[in-house]
């Protein structure tokens, strides 16, 4: 494809979803969304007791952000270790890849949430569920592993359940099951919401959650950025990262700039996503009348972003004047510190 | 290639094998054995005083293991350290990418020997050899860096050796080098026998060796199985890394379960070669009246397997309940802790 | 391409250049040099003042060195922190991957460097200038995002500078710039020529730095090899590394050997590159009457060689009796020790 037939947004909330029991999810792939090469996404809901069964992927790490609702998740891990971890709105997950997990809704609404995974051919090819591993066996391999019968395997689903809906669970009942695992922990969850954002003043705020806050999240870096009407999320670039956006509120525009004068300048409303390439030049700016809330992943445990306001800041003015073929008046206008959102008027 | 046309059987040791003077070997790259993209491997057989001359591989890390005879290596690290180490029955290696190693049977009998490489695209053409590199370079060149006249280099091989039959050597002929190296150390050896294995009464044992236990293996771990006749080493995967399989004795069924329905069911019979990709599930039963012996290598330094009856039993019961559509009656027969090698009867 | 078509030589200083205000460059990526999939290149000429404008590289980080004429370069990193050095002939620096930077000749006379990107895709094509970045996004951005009017937007560049000529800069024009950056540093740069070199007497001698002396450096070493006329930089290979080389001056002949009877032999003269794949053989012969002088840049920050007479001398001579089928005589003849660089006569 070529540079200037490339979109960077994709309208996720309009795709035809996923249907089952329980659920409904729409995913976004480097299939569905070409730009997406280094990361994938999905929109998932669950109505409460909806499941999305025990099941792990054999390519990607996943990083989960609830936007409503509140979620049970189980996990398993390669050292034997079983964990079971409640979530809610502005609450974070990651499970490595590979880790065998499940999803439940609690409470009594529905369960929205995003999923970024940091592999953008991340796809239902590579979602392994445990229902299709038990029914892709034969029969008397179940039997033998499991320790029933045959009779009882063939109560077993004889296909992908994906979704399934249940008792809607609660504390009690996990705390019955007969097995032992670590005091509720954190490790895989971080509230993202319960941070301290940076705040800037009639601009927008930011929430960032690297491997630095979040050890287990090796390898994505989660931020929640938040415009006024109005406000610039300045020009700037990632070094390290691709960078994946699922719109939550309002009304934005971005420009991906790809060098050699090679640009795309889309707008993007709630429900869309949409993607930067790592090094690729980019601004958000909420075009709405409303704030406008982003969430954001990375594919990168470290957070790195260069900001052009900082930049300029830190070169000599005799730079500025020969680069720009500007006089020392204008060059004396330009930033002298970093902006990193800038409000509509000051 | 489609999915299910995928085979994840090799018969090795039916392969055309490369024949030479003392030695004889077969190889299967991911050319041999389309599915084998991320590990290669070799079954090799020296006569005594065979050699496999002076070489190295370009694009992988070797990883050897005698199955019976005895065998000595020699060694070069980009430190200019130079090791001579001496290899039995069960005895494991671990030669880093690119560096300088020769191998030549020693004692009474056939050394047999498997080779694994965490590179499916390994292959005769990153194997460099020092013949092959002498004799392409021109003979002046090669008399100014050997300090010898060209009618001495005009003695040496005019093509590539490979093989080569010499004295069987012994450690005085070792010991009569004028050069310096380490005192004999293991730090290219590792006696795997010589491991207490994990045991399971009935079912069967386990030897595994990783980057813990044998420091300069930082990109392969490698793992002995036996299984009795009627065993089971129960459905599993491993998160990080793929699984490259030789099958020394018995008879054994697998299943690679590949998501979305797609299963390949297959038989395998000593000298078969097997292979699992990252993620992938997977069980191993020993079909035959004897013992089942596999020698696996991972193309990773840490080993992680999550088995499936671990992972049940980490979840409450409502889960189970929920995702499987059984009664909680079923539910409680499911199994409450790790099985690993499930006994045929117990 | 058939590996026997391979060339590993590309006449770098021959090719058409690029000309701009104050500067011109030659760069060798794998589209120009298809051998060189690991590493590009590109040996730039400013005169004084003359200025590569403010850029960034998306997908690799950057080596210089300074063959002749003095340069002061301006650094963002992702933290805010900005650097101001100055190199002279023989200085080395590195810039991280995306990290924003310009680079400017000082003094009086043509500073000439040769820059080392360790990635064969990088191209003009993942330059990504500040002028281009700026005018590829809408004025009213720019006028809100560094608080300037649509008026002065307009006086900034309409399209890409990449080279600009302007004031030749001196300290107090950087001092007088009202921002703040530490203290001149050597966190960048790296004087490589003040580096006490391995001598071999009557053959040359070698400098190297490595990610051990230069901690920024950590995905790239660099080396300056300079060989006496006949003088043989002897057969070796590198383990861990590609290897890009830029004739300084005199002329060679190198080698590579690719396994299986394929070897590439090429004669090179001052301006132009030459390229060796990981792992390959090869050695380097002055077939000049002058000093050779070599700038050598691998992919990675440790550096690792194997040389052909280590190697043999490390092993038992009965080894080597077998493997070449020569007599006890001419073993003993072969080398004992590491020559490195073999002088023409002794």
């Amino acid at each position: 494809m070529e540079k200037n037939e490339l979109s960077f947004r994709y309208a996720l909330e309009k795709k035809s979803p996923r249907l089952g029991q329980g659920g409904i999810t729409r995913g976004a792939s480097v299939n569905d969304f070409p730009a997406s090469i280094g990361i994938a996404g999905v929109s998932m809901r669950l109505e409460p007791g909806g499941m999305r069964e025990l099941h792990w992927h054999a390519n990607a790490a996943e990083w989960g952000y609830v936007v409503t609702g509140s979620i049970r998740t189980t996990l398993i891990q390669p050292d034997g270790t079983a964990s079971i971890d409640n979530f809610g709105p502005g609450d974070v997950w990651y499970f490595p890849r590979g880790f065998g997990h499940s999803l439940q809704a609690t409470g009594d609404s529905e369960c929205h949430f995003i999923l970024i995974f940091d592999n953008g051919n991340f796809s239902e090819d590579h979602t392994f569920s445990v229902t299709d591993f038990i029914a892709s066996v034969p029969p008397a391999i179940v039997a033998q592993n499991l320790g029933i019968s045959e009779a009882d395997v063939a109560k077993l689903p004889h296909k992908e359940a994906y979704f399934a809906l249940g008792v809607n669970p609660d504390e009690s009942s996990s705390v019955a099951a007969p097995r032992s695992w670590p005091e509720l922990t954190s490790i895989h969850r971080y509230p993202l919401h319960a941070q301290q954002p940076r705040i800037i003043p009639g601009g927008g705020t930011q929430r960032v959650v690297t491997a630095k806050e979040f050890p287990i999240s090796k390898t994505m870096t989660g931020s929640l950025v938040e415009l006024q009407p109005g406000g610039l999320r300045e020009m700037h670039w990632h070094p390290n990262a691709d960078e994946w956006q699922y719109y939550l509120s309002g009304k934005a525009e971005m420009t991906v700039f790809l060098a050699e004068a090679t640009a795309v300048t889309e707008q993007f409303e709630a429900g869309d996503v949409g993607y930067v390439p790592m090094g690729a030049g980019h601004y958000i700016k909420n075009t709405g009348t409303e704030v406008c809330r982003i969430l954001i992943g990375f594919n990168n445990g470290n957070y790195e972003a260069i900001e052009l306001s900082e930049w300029l800041a830190g070169n000599p003015e005799d730079v500025l004047i020969t680069n720009f073929g500007i006089d020392a008046e204008l060059a004396a206008k330009l930033p002298k510190a970093k902006l990193f959102i800038k409000p509509e008027k000051e």
